[in-house]
């Protein structure tokens, strides 16, 4: 079976200008390999319309699931949850539960129910509100053509917490991953890089493995070493992985000043 | 003039997977921001050939400069440069310069010029080395159909290293960018939301204005404002710039708890 296909889509403008790290990325990519996806490719976009539009296209053109971050808010530059609906030519519509929460949150202190804010939870028609435990918009959760898209909000702790409660409904049932990283201390990559290209025929794609060196190449070399496996069970991608890593810490100092 | 667009293009498994946070796209957008360029656009992919090859035609396909990270180094999965020399379908061939630096590396501590080792430095024709201050693996600048590739590679010294030497080969003359933030408490984004869009037409198109949540919307609010210029010339830009904090600021009492 070939696995399915993520793409993470994150919308806004801090992100290209680098005046934001884009850490939901590296958070929903995670989320997403353990629950047993590839995320295959990731797209950032501004705040425009027409570039959401060009990103969700893109996105599903290649993808069984669109994650997509930002521009959930109630200031102008919050256009996500239009700007997708538009590109698929769905309606939108005012959800009642979301609207209610809505109506809670901002009412209750005596403030008004402004378009800004009622554009929060006007969600596309045929979608599920996914509630906000802490913030005002809700994430939404869509299908379209067979595919889903999952919409969240920018703000990381928001974010999070609509993911944890929707990676249930996500999650691919025999699919497993599993993945160990260690250190090795004194080889280089370069001459590290046999000894990863023979484990890997060996273990014939049940295993995935990537050096990432730490310090210079050739003067104190240190890597980091990270072992992964998908598999129909936890207990065979844990087996494929310690295997390999038993393997690669044997075997590595014969490698060592190659 | 319109700007510049670029597109910040990382490769690797890593980054997808979400094992490591992609701080190399934040730092080349803000370089590049300052450069004048507009980061249009952002992609990550595979450490795969064919990954490589989409991602270069389709940044390519809507920007001026492309900036690559990740896939330089001597192992199977630095596929990097091989792969855009294919998907552009211009040769390789060891640049001599290069070449000489890497025997000066490894040949002077008794260690072979391996197969792995040699890729490094098999650059496309007609391209330029950029020299690597702490690492074996050179940048390379290429131009292809009026469009410059800047490649990097991805242990963040070396990248950050390498686009340093780049930038000035690269810097749009006669457009300079400024920015501020500061701080805004006990005002919601929903609030402040009005004051943005009354600023940004005030200023017509030569200020952006982004509001970034630092807490929940509701309870206890705080913002961080992002007030940024690019203009032909790095006074007036600033100028646009504290004007405009400066009326954010008298202005934005009026709209607390609205």
């Amino acid at each position: 079976m070939n696995p399915l296909r993520a793409c993470i889509l994150t919308i806004g403008n801090e992100i290209l200008k680098g005046k934001t790290v884009n850490t939901n990325m590296a958070h929903i990519g995670r989320v997403l390999t353990f629950a047993g996806y590839e995320v295959y490719r990731s797209l950032v976009v501004r705040d425009d319309p027409e570039e959401i539009a060009w990103g969700i296209h893109t996105a599903l053109s290649f993808s069984d699931l669109v994650v997509t971050s930002g521009g959930l808010g109630p200031t102008f530059d919050d256009m996500t949850i239009g700007s997708i609906s538009r590109a698929l030519g769905i309606e939108t519509k005012v959800d009642e539960g979301a609207l209610k929460k809505l109506q809670e949150r901002y009412l209750s202190r005596g403030l008004e129910l402004t378009d800004d804010r009622l554009k929060m939870v006007r969600l596309p028609v045929g979608s599920t509100a996914l509630g906000n435990p802490v913030g005002a918009a809700p994430g939404v959760l869509l299908n379209a053509g067979g595919k889903n898209i999952l919409i969240l909000p920018g703000v990381p702790k928001e974010m999070e917490a609509i993911l944890d409660s929707a990676v249930d409904l996500l999650k691919i049932p025999g699919r497993e991953y599993y993945e160990e990283t260690f250190p090795l201390e004194g080889i280089m990559e370069s001459s590290f890089a046999p000894l990863i290209s023979g484990v890997m025929k060996k273990w014939a794609g049940k295993v995935y493995i990537k050096s990432h060196p730490q310090r210079s190449e050739t003067d104190n070399p240190s890597l980091e070493v990270e072992v992964s496996s998908s598999d129909t069970n936890l207990e065979a991608a844990k087996r494929n992985v310690k295997e390999a890593v038993r393997y690669l810490k044997e075997n590595y100092p014969a490698f060592v000043g190659k």
